[in-house]
């Protein structure tokens, strides 16, 4: 049975140095935290940052219809290829390790097999890829190249999203140089794929806890995101009797409480972590408040009765306040159940535990279609979504080195 | 006993012309509402077409050290002269007649006076002004331009003042073709007036339940607004445990919630209408929220106690989500009651009731320098601080009239 190359060891400053090349782009002067919006300056220097690394490789780097880059070792076509990555935008002042150190310890784990294996390709292909938008932190729909490429999002839904500044997918992928009327499902591409397994820092403590460096995902809670547009009544701050009000700040605070309390009765989350209020000023009545409300429980129903829950609760208070709620699903991600057998041959192989989480990945969605598997990367504080986001060269080194180890057991097997 | 001219009628036709001359400058295309920041495009646009009708009357227009123009028939330095006027800034999406009918009611005043005074200047001169930044929506600090007037505010805290852009007052004033380093109080000009009489549009619903078309103002309430900057810790909406959280966002809720019933148990105002969330993503549990508290009371001690258990009580809920509150005082406007003599004398005149209001005016700056009074039109809705904001035509040519019989009053007594 051959078992392909003995990794080498990855050592921490090994980590840093890649690390360190691409940390700078996109990071805010302010806060430390990052701005890689999709198709943005910033998130294109990450790109061209990411291919640039693949061709210093040899690699041979693809661009598919819906702009996902995918850096490859051998060849695809021979099917059963596995592949690894992550992504490279981030949410508004983000952390740096949040999708990005899934794609730096792709290219490491890749050099650590390569410097053993004597020029030979793997007997199936090896993939690093940067998925597009998966923080739907400019378009709003999480994870759209992974969705686009299954086809869980329609290409025209996509190409019609729109930006804060009313700028259109379509529009902002056509000014980073991409076509936008090929966007769409690629089963052919999806058929090559034996196994994708992404490495991601971990977004909370388990692994603290567990004192370990390394964990496999058991699978991801079902999450979604809804809109609750609150209409009211813009009126003046001074003159305007309280009880003359209709008032959307008022409701808006009510689904802001409404919704931690129904999430915290359930041992479920629920977050209003983004307004836009109108007109926004200080002493004007708002004539309306969008509210954006974050959902995840551990299965569907509890998901959808928490979700209703919140939502009758609000239009109950609506209507005490006089104002009117649209409320409307801008994506619902179904319950993911990792592979179960890629994951007990991941955990045996690095002796790592096996942990849930409540965020959602790209994973998540080729789960669907590729056995997928995900490792997880201790992270300290357990923040993310922050610029105070981070994890050890150390740990992270030895998250190369598990991705390594994985990558051998898969393409070489 | 001098009386001068008789002012001729009014026609709705007449007031109407010369309002639809103005009502374009600034205006959504969205909503209707106005965007007239202070020194912005749209803003300068309507102080050049207030010169310019200045000028086809062959009144002197005069721009003060601060900014404010003021177009006078007569010559003020032959003192006790008689301002009237208003302002043509806007608050974000706000009403058109705010402010901008007491701009043109001035003018049209003036024009029904002269007609009948055979080209002699009254007296006393009369002068119709347009204020600088009433409504704080650029800057922060409403009535900037009659508060560094009077010396209610320091030149150098108002030049330091900076928009949500980051774009001083300084800055602003200069790109206008403004010299901010002269601005401060002119103790000079404000010794040339013998009295201040602002027409606005009423803010509430008081003269429709009078069924008066015209009313004379009592004073102002004591109002202010106040920043709370409440800072908490930006984590991941999918995988941070609700009680491991620090969401500003749920304090502010508590805030929000917290202002509107103290403010009803105590008979008195209070608003949160604007907020900045940071960085306001929807999977991630907020850094930070500022929101700002408009309050308003009968008198000081009621405003100052009703600010103090908003802010205790927000204190105290920050306490229990983990979060840190900031209060600062943005601005604080004290108790204004007009002049008694004057506002007698113009209740007699045109034979109108007399109204307490909690907005706050140019007037209410001046009345502590000048005898000052407050004339009010008729609102069918009562709304303002909105696009809906509306005053009849018939009602808006009998605040003209009621206006130059004032002007006329106390120009040739």
């Amino acid at each position: 049975m051959v078992r392909g190359p003995e990794p080498a060891p990855v050592s921490p400053e090994r980590f840093a140095a890649l690390w360190c090349s691409l940390a700078p782009i996109g990071r805010a002067g302010s806060d430390g935290g990052y701005l890689r919006y999709t198709w943005s300056p910033a998130d294109l220097a990450a790109r061209e940052w990411f291919v640039e690394e693949a061709l210093d490789r040899d690699l041979t780097v693809e661009t598919d219809r819906n702009g996902n880059l995918t850096a490859w070792w051998g060849d695809p076509a021979a099917g059963d290829a596995v592949l690894t990555g992550s992504h490279l935008d981030s949410v508004p002042h983000g952390g740096g390790y949040d999708g990005a150190l899934g794609v730096v310890s792709g290219l490491l784990a890749v050099d650590a097999l390569r410097s053993d294996a004597g020029g030979v390709a793997p007997p199936r292909a090896i993939g690093v890829a940067v998925f597009v938008e998966e923080e739907g932190a400019r378009f709003g729909v999480p994870c759209l190249g992974t969705r686009l490429l299954t086809g869980a999002v329609e290409p025209q839904t996509a190409l019609a999203l729109r930006d804060a500044d009313g700028v259109s997918f379509a529009e902002a992928m056509a000014a980073a140089e991409l076509d936008p009327t090929g966007v769409g499902p690629d089963p052919a591409a999806l058929a090559r794929l034996g196994a994708f397994v992404e490495l991601h820092i971990e977004q909370g403590r388990a692994l603290v806890d567990l004192a370990a460096p390394v964990g496999v995902a058991q699978g991801i809670w079902p999450h979604g995101r809804w809109r609750l547009e609150i209409t009211g009544e813009a009126n003046h701050a001074g003159t305007t009797r309280l009880v003359d009000r209709r008032d959307p700040m008022v409701t808006c605070a009510h689904l802001v409480l409404g919704a931690n309390q129904q999430a915290r009765e359930r041992g479920a989350q629920a977050t209003v972590g983004r307004l836009a209020v109108t007109p926004n000023a200080t002493n004007a009545v708002p004539a309306g408040v969008t509210a954006w409300l974050d959902a995840r429980a551990a299965d569907e129903p509890a998901l959808r009765a928490l979700v209703d829950a919140v939502a009758a609760q609000t239009l109950e208070q609506a209507g005490r306040d006089g104002t009117g709620v649209e409320f409307t699903e801008e994506s619902l991600s179904p319950a993911v159940v990792f592979d179960p057998g890629l994951r007990e041959r991941l955990r045996e192989l690095l002796d790592a535990p096996v942990l849930a989480t409540a965020a959602g990945h790209d994973a998540g969605v080729l789960a669907a279609h590729v056995p997928t598997a995900m490792l997880f990367v201790r992270n300290p504080t357990g923040v993310s979504h922050s610029p105070a986001e981070h994890a050890s060269d150390v740990d992270c080194a030895l998250g190369v080195e598990a991705l390594a180890r994985t990558l051998r057991d898969l393409a070489w097997r």
